[in-house]
């Protein structure tokens, strides 16, 4: 099988979404997604790990050839920025430790390559990731945004692997 | 052995310092430091999975039973908040995956503990760290730092492990 898959993540401490796809030539195909969540009321380092633990039995289960992720936009809110970073720190360390490179593509790029418009909200890439993938079936917004970065990659991946991260 | 061993993290991408101390009553006894550097050249997540690794294997090695790290002072600068998540977001769950719990001091918490005030600088630190554990021998600032915060544990350790994290 000449098929690439690839795992789109969305990190988050609360709610990490990811999203695999296969993509050979020009079609796309579905593979599985899910959200991995950590319980609240544990400790920070452990509810980390748990993401890391997580995404490396995605990535055990499902053998993705690449990886990609949004980039982060940072705004002014430095708190939320620290925490996102945590949780997108490990998520990067965990594709490392599975051998599989990273691309970092930005929002405004995931959403061209979604829904053709770089300004496209929420409610678009939910529903044009619904359109592309239609066996995913329910998709929630953490999911469906890492299925996002997945579709991305799979367009413009050729172009960006070496260059963006 | 009754000694408490605690391990000191500073996480950093470029630099993560680490310092082990043993703590037994009143007695604190130098164990060993290290930094932890991670080629820049090299991509984002294989240096993220490099620290995480490196602490890995200082916990592998020394079987700390606590852990102890500053707590984030989080300023203005999003983008360095950002980059310092995603180092401590490794440095944390690394902690966890040892089944090491981590606690959190506020700097002025640590330059209290080392040096006797809370607005020290970090020279006073590198100063009182050398005249604690005289057989540290030379320590560089970001292992200084580190066993700053495993001395700030073993002095306040008993209060803070359970409230903080």
């Amino acid at each position: 099988m000449s098929a690439v898959l690839i795992l789109g993540i969305d990190p988050g401490l609360i709610r990490c979404g990811w999203g695999v796809i296969a993509s050979e030539g020009s079609r796309l195909t579905y593979v599985a997604h899910g959200v991995i969540k950590s319980p609240p009321q544990q400790q920070l380092a452990s509810r980390l790990h748990d993401v890391f633990e997580g995404l490396c039995a995605v990535m055990g289960e499902h053998q993705p050839h690449e990886a990609a992720v949004e980039e982060t936009f940072v705004n002014s809110n430095a708190r939320a920025a620290l925490a996102l970073g945590q949780a997108r720190g490990v998520a990067l360390a965990a594709a490392a430790r599975a051998g599989i490179a990273v691309a970092e593509y930005a929002p405004a790029t995931i959403k061209k390559a979604v829904v053709g418009a770089g300004h496209a909200d929420k409610t678009q890439i939910a529903f044009m990731v619904r359109r592309l993938l239609p066996t995913a079936g329910e998709v929630s917004a953490d999911a469906a945004d890492a299925l996002g970065v997945a579709l991305c990659h799979a367009a413009y991946g050729g172009f960006h692997r070496r260059a963006r991260v």
